[in-house]
């Protein structure tokens, strides 16, 4: 019996590695006065049906449900935030800055880095339309990466504007509505063989040279970016950041800034990317509800693989890590056993992680169990009750106690 | 553009319900010695084919995927920590402790306290078949409604052991094999008009008076219960659980004890269930591991009705879900932003909870927005930097700190 491809178990090592990763997620979201939200695991395929890209409509787990509906598991969070917010848009006081950590589904080819089943943050800034903004979102985005140690030397967000390039196909005379289909051509231009570029190209009737010449553009003559710039340099992120034309994104609803963060190394794996789409709530909400809106998410696939790859965060990852038990009771009078499952009730209350043996077992024996669940005090209850004697394992010293001062000495050490 | 039926979205305010839920569910099992483990919320349907409940097996959100395989949304957890043991069973230390907080799916009718995606705690412990385990399991379970001020008058185990109905079986030489019909009977007994009940057990050549007559013997003359009332006497536990014998539970897997909590006002809602499963395990790796098991699962609908419900533990939900912004950065002087906002990132670093107007805004204001947020404090930033103003808003006191002391000033308030 196995678990279906592209699926993933969570043992307890792993499972501890997940939560290091959210804790501090949500910490670090939450300083910049973000809030939690989330929305179903299921949705109506209806949803995405217009506004997220063309490859993620191809990769959606989408079946009918037993009540004859079109439903699809979310492949992303953004249209379910959209959805939310337009129902319920004048009870919250703008800027609204949410966060969320949810499993996605997508049916991907199984491949490195893609899993079928992942976890993302999203955050989001919805009611505020301003460089000002932008520049918090970047910000967050940086902070959730430096909270595991990681610096300038491993990552780097690439911004873009997608108005940049509706500018240039105006200047050249083509038809703005063909923008989409435009940028997917950008957004391959790395990865596609030059003459298969120029192909695509002619049929816009534009030259794969003009198109370098644009890209080159330094970031001074470009326009609108002076004032993001200087909002991210107040915030002393100025080396984080890089300005590039081609960074345009896969999905259909972004509307201006674009952005992406790559691992520096390591094939320059793409780590997090976002934007603005200042008219998908309009669009979810039929016109009803018109907010400025824009957003970023970190998957959790690649920055795990990121952070696992690097001394410096791989230390961080073992610290965090350690098992926390606080104390193993070891009974050595097994007459002592009602006494010293009421002591155990009374730890776990006050808040200490208490573990022991629930057979009779030799005293020996119950000191290897406290060093495998890692206890760091054994508290050994036998003939001296109502006194204990406490061993912190590592050191292998020893204190004697009475059981009614033992909660207030583990809870502080 | 609706959400689904039977789904749930978590607006901020419901969102920070569920956090106070699971943290403290988290931390109460994490204080037992369990440790958290987590499976796909896609798993093969074969994997619920011959283990679950009838009722189950027609819940089920089922599909076949993109690549033509038979899938469903997890329903339950235990088929998924079977398989997850199976698999890796002799890395483990017997008992193995694990538990997790994950969302479910079922084609549930829509009903009162029922819903198509919810959550569940899940506690189990492998790898040992005594009472002193099961007595284990039903005091976390105490300890998991208990944390959030719960108490005896509030809630009630009712146990029982599904052997007592297969002896009574074979007593009056009835054939063994048809316990799960028989027991799907005294499940229904106290929903059942009695000569349903009466017409059902005469395929069984059985009368109501006899199975009556078996629900009425006197706990203490009932085989194999000593033990475990005992263990739970040491507990302290003895007031929260009564024997029952019309408790069988609706699943096809238990082999012995079985248990469900029930509210004990409100129409006796069940809040949570569990039980022995010894053969589980073997069934899912074909024989290849056999060990003993048991476990059980709270779901977070009922019990979030109980909390909400009761004046105590409404109480303790109101205090812990204030809205914990630490500071908000009051922007007197717009030439002062660029500082501001770099002390709103030293001040986030440091694990402070701060929020500022990301557009330049009056004063009064922002001060307004400060009490919006929920801000402990405002740190006003203006024409005596690199001193701040600091007032306490709900005593609306101040004092002037110089902008270096704030970190170590608020990281302590």
């Amino acid at each position: 019996m196995q678990r279906l491809p592209g699926f993933r178990d969570f043992y307890p090592e792993e499972f501890a590695f997940r939560n290091y990763l959210f804790d501090n997620w949500r910490r670090v979201a939450r300083s910049f006065g973000f809030v939690e939200y989330d929305g179903p695991t299921l949705e109506p395929t209806e949803l995405y049906k217009k506004k997220s890209g063309e490859e993620l409509k191809t990769q959606l787990f989408r079946f009918v449900d037993q009540g004859n509906r079109d439903v699809c598991m979310r492949p992303e969070m953004t249209p379910t935030l959209a959805r939310l917010v337009a129902a319920r848009a004048r009870e919250y006081r703008k800027p609204i800055k949410w966060f969320s950590i949810s499993p996605f589904f997508r049916f991907e080819k199984p491949q490195k880095g893609r899993l079928r089943e992942f976890y993302q943050i999203n955050c989001d800034i919805i009611g505020d339309d301003s460089p000002a903004a932008d520049a918090e979102l970047i910000g967050l985005a940086i902070a959730l990466h430096r909270v595991f140690g990681l610096t300038e030397t491993d990552f780097l967000v690439r911004i873009n504007n997608r108005n940049l390039w509706a500018e240039f196909l105006i200047k050249h005379q083509q038809p703005i509505e063909r923008l989409s289909e435009f940028l997917s051509i950008i957004d391959r231009l790395e990865r596609e063989k030059e003459e298969v570029t120029a192909g695509k190209l002619r049929s816009f009737q534009l030259d794969l040279a003009a198109v370098r010449e644009f890209l080159g553009t330094p970031p001074g003559s470009v326009p609108g970016f002076s004032e993001l710039f200087r909002e991210l340099q107040w915030r002393g992120l100025e080396g984080f950041v890089q300005l590039d034309l081609t960074i345009v994104r896969g999905l259909d609803y972004y509307t201006g800034l674009v952005f992406e963060i790559f691992d520096r190394e390591k094939e320059n794996r793409s780590l997090a990317g976002g934007g603005r789409y200042n008219n998908l709530i309009s669009t979810i909400s039929e016109g009803e509800t018109d907010l400025p809106a824009a957003g970023f998410a970190i998957g959790d696939v690649t920055f795990t693989k990121l952070l696992q790859g690097l001394d410096h965060t791989r230390q961080r990852i073992d610290y965090a890590l350690r098992t926390p038990c606080g104390a193993f009771i070891v009974i050595a009078d097994e007459m002592r056993r009602p006494e010293a499952l009421e002591l155990a009730q009374t730890l776990r209350r006050s808040g200490v992680i208490v573990d022991y043996s629930l057979q009779p077992t030799k005293v020996a024996r119950q000191f290897q169990q406290a060093g495998t669940v890692g206890a760091k005090y054994a508290v050994v209850i036998g003939q001296e009750w109502p006194q204990v004697r406490v061993k912190l394992l590592a050191e292998r010293t020893e204190q004697i106690l009475s059981k009614d001062d033992l909660s207030l000495f583990l809870g502080d050490n």
